[in-house]
């Protein structure tokens, strides 16, 4: 290999895991949070609160990690479909997929005897051949078989931590007043803490990463305030 | 072009649009509707539910449009940041690039002579050459710059408009009973619904898709309904 930058430093890419775990957390800080602060204003019973805050836990944690989990199915079965009726299509019509492979290579600027050449060389293998057309031309990676399961567990299990520690002063506490405010102030930490290491994990400037996560949280709280009140009692 | 079969009916992939009105439907679908049928076994009052639900759609509306919008910048931002880099390697480190064109090929059965011209003829213009890399090394796809505040509008939308399906018999009738009652009738047809409309959309078998997002939401109210009655009161 020609002498370069050490290639593990120069690209990130965000494994499947930690995007599941911030698509977990950030909703499961955000959503549970709005909610308890809407209620706190609209009725005046932490143990309501409670009920209503594990209540969306238990939902959000079930459809986001269900949901998670059939999409990972879905691009499994759909990679599969696809890639059978690659493997058809180079039977049938060898010709038209050769084409397909040359208009790709064609567009990088391959071109005359080299482009012929190469087509024949990638289509002299159906395996690899099929593996070119799955990459290049429909843009699909083959899916980790054990990946929807994980997922699943991954996004679920973030939204239920993520829920419980704006939901854990109105747990311990008996006022909504003093609860609200300690909810506030928590919730504030961990969404900033978590847009920071967010940030960092993908290579953006972390302070941004911190006040978008914390505008979201307090954004979404806001809303849900002001539509409480307007609509309740 | 060679014979074939005609090339709009043989791959679908779903635009960023469905995808978008996928996540925010199924969510907003199902969230709500489990909070409410929970609170309905917990609490007695409708106006109460009616402002816990509303306060859940509009958090859950401005969390996933926000998240939506932020998540599309990042992706923005971040193939800008690395286009800019591979062209800056091109440049500082030419000899590995096209090495790693090389090795591109090279995994598809291109070799020796051909090999070498073709990664000459992608690297003799360094716009094509800089797509590949960001194509086929980084499997970047160029956003569009349009996107980030659709997708936040057509989520955040979405979530709005199922979320007031299930809750607007809490809103329209005095009783909770009947109301949890036509809550679950709605909810259920328009899960079953829009999960056999999904299906279709993506080629898969209908009835499986309906009864899938059918079986979360139920999945989700069950367990939500479970532990409101298990903690609250």
């Amino acid at each position: 290999m020609p002498p370069g930058p050490p290639h593990e430093e120069r690209h990130f890419a965000a494994s499947a895991t930690v995007r599941d775990l911030v698509i977990g957390t950030a909703d499961g800080l955000t959503v549970p949070f709005a909610l308890a602060a809407a209620l706190s204003g609209a009725v005046a019973a932490n143990p309501l609160i409670v009920t209503a805050g594990l209540a969306e836990i238990a939902a959000g944690c079930v459809a986001m990690g269900l949901g998670g989990y059939l999409a990972a199915r879905t691009d499994a079965d759909h990679y599969q479909a696809e890639r059978r009726r690659e493997e058809e299509e180079s039977r049938l019509y060898p010709e038209r997929e050769k084409w397909e492979v040359a208009a790709i290579l064609h567009r990088y600027g391959v071109r005359g005897e080299v482009l012929r050449q190469a087509v024949e060389a990638i289509a002299s293998d159906r395996r690899r051949w099929v593996d070119f057309m799955m990459r290049f031309e429909l843009e699909l990676v083959e899916p980790d078989p054990h990946r929807a399961a994980r997922s699943a567990a991954t996004i679920g299990g973030a939204y239920v931590v993520g829920g419980l520690i704006p939901l854990s002063p109105y747990i311990l506490m008996a006022e909504t007043g003093p609860a609200l405010a300690v909810s506030c102030a928590f919730t504030a930490v961990a969404l900033a803490g978590f847009g920071w290491l967010k940030a960092r994990a993908t290579g953006l400037p972390p302070l941004r990463g911190a006040l978008q996560t914390l505008g979201i949280g307090g954004a979404a709280a806001a809303v849900a305030f002001l539509v409480a009140s307007a609509f309740g009692g």
